[in-house]
């Protein structure tokens, strides 16, 4: 199969409502789109290596698609962006058939249409594994744009939903295939493979001046927490955090500590949120009804750097750091 | 190294005048720019793969910082555009030490510095061999954009450089290393190795309403011409190519077909453009006095499709198919 031939059968599956905003869309040097006169533009860039984020044994192709956009996805939802357009830069290693590919951009290109997203291009070479770049551009009012620098002693810190599912639902895959037809981790399977980028819960969130500092949990709370107490020059006392009950189950068949075990676990994609503890309660409700899901509050932030338990021992627990070796 | 280290000692490196365009810029979710109001955003994107793209034994890592974002800027460049900020997925293999990685960005930072392009983030992950991809995002006025579909049957086709040194310099490095310390080779090699993206000169075309389709020769003129006149729905006849004399070298000494090589050679970066005949000595001169370049007709546009040479033989060549093994 040639390039150019590859470039049409994926053209064909990623048009979309969306791609008719752009001016210049794939086939041409680059895209072009006209940004909107009072909004700022955001960018953010994922990457995907085989055996490093997937093996093709444990994911189908359309589910690395869909975590693929799902992950730069959540990064614009943590802006308080809404998604304008990706790209994506596609290695194909000789181990994949052009039906894996095109499977790939089919649970792509599904996500993409359902958020808006249209698919400006991208690039696709020859790899030793499969490997997938892809870069999400979003727009956002200039007032509402959330970074993660902003939060202040005396916030609350909440989080848009229970930790822990995505990271059992990986475990499961990788360590313990015994489990993976257990209906009781059904839950945590598919919320590793299909995970939802918290696009409405991040605009809603960011319209408000009471939501301080905001990020997503890629990482896991712990390093996801330092890097907001660090960036804002604050701490943080952590309640307990809310745990999935897929990971919950998980925790339980293993033997493993829950709380440690919702602390590490990254890839949920949820929202880190730090409110005015004046106004959260009045955010809490709204939130509920305009997304239908609970903000949960799981601690506070300190003027005193370093982030610890209640009972105050510090919590040195760090999150999945992507160049250490598991 | 841990993650957050290395994008610290990155960080340091890529931080330039132009990062202050940036509303926020590396270490949160996404990087975010205030786009001016009368000018369209373009974006590109590029991937690089150890083995198959560059080898470490060939090419320094600033040599390969420095391509890899060229030939993203060269995309810019035929869009009439100047480029904004840069986002880089960097897969950073075990082979690979801080240096390298640090060296490499180097090369890319002074290039980017050069030409006025902030650095905004990206994402850095572990991967078996070294894989790049880069994406950047440019602005251009509304009405100097330049796409591949214009070319019009009558307009003159042109480069803005002569072709084949990047092929030659690539060749000697893969496949005559016994060539390399050679003198007469040292343009081909640098050519290679520091490709320059053709900025200045896109702007200027792209200003012109006597331009009518523009795209850069990153994969030689018989693919690149095959895909502007597929586009534009024309044909082509060409004259002699312009050859480097680095490359013309290479010819002679390998006992190469001068046109068939130059026909055939990619990466060179010249801008390939198709002009209104009556405005191409006008074009032609200004291009000189404004960048001290010479703008080499190499045809004409024609009503017929299919690319042949003045003779009438059709040019069945192709150019470099990124994902047919050479």
């Amino acid at each position: 199969v040639t390039e150019d031939a590859l470039v049409e059968s994926i053209r064909s599956i990623v048009t979309s409502p969306a791609s008719r905003r752009l001016r210049v869309g794939i086939g041409d040097d680059a895209a072009a789109w006209q940004p909107s006169r009072s909004h700022l533009s955001v960018i953010t860039t994922d990457a995907l290596i085989e055996t490093v984020h997937f093996t093709r044994a444990a994911m189908r192709a359309d589910d690395v698609g869909h975590r693929a956009l799902a992950a730069n996805l959540s990064d614009i939802a943590a802006m308080g962006a809404r998604p304008i357009l990706a790209t994506i830069a596609f290695g194909i290693s000789s181990e994949v058939d052009e039906t894996w590919v095109c499977d790939f951009y089919r649970g792509l290109a599904a996500l993409a249409d359902r958020t808006g997203t249209a698919i400006a291009g991208g690039d696709i070479v020859r790899a030793p594994v499969v490997s997938i770049s892809i870069t999400v551009v979003g727009e956002v009012r200039a007032t509402s744009i959330k970074t993660r620098d902003g939060a202040r002693p005396g916030d609350i810190l909440a989080v848009t939903g229970p930790l822990g599912a995505s990271r059992a639902g990986c475990e499961i895959l990788l360590d313990r295939p015994d489990l993976a037809n257990d209906a009781r981790f059904a839950d945590a399977l598919h919320a590793f493979r299909r995970p939802e980028p918290r696009l409405r819960a991040g605009r809603f969130l960011g319209v408000s001046r009471n939501v301080h500092a905001m990020m997503d949990t890629s990482d896991g709370i712990a390093s996801d927490l330092s890097r907001m107490c660090a960036a804002s020059n604050v701490g943080a006392v952590l309640d307990r955090l809310p745990i999935a009950p897929a990971a919950e189950r998980y925790c339980v068949q293993c033997e493993l500590e829950q709380q440690s075990f919702a602390l590490e676990a990254g890839e949920d994609f949820e929202l880190l949120v730090a409110i005015d503890p004046r106004a959260f309660g009045y955010i809490a409700a709204r939130f509920r009804a305009h997304t239908g899901h609970a903000l949960i509050g799981i601690g506070e932030v300190t003027a005193e750097t370093g982030i610890r338990t209640r009972a105050g021992s510090l919590v040195v627990a760090r999150g999945y750091d992507h160049l250490t070796p598991r």
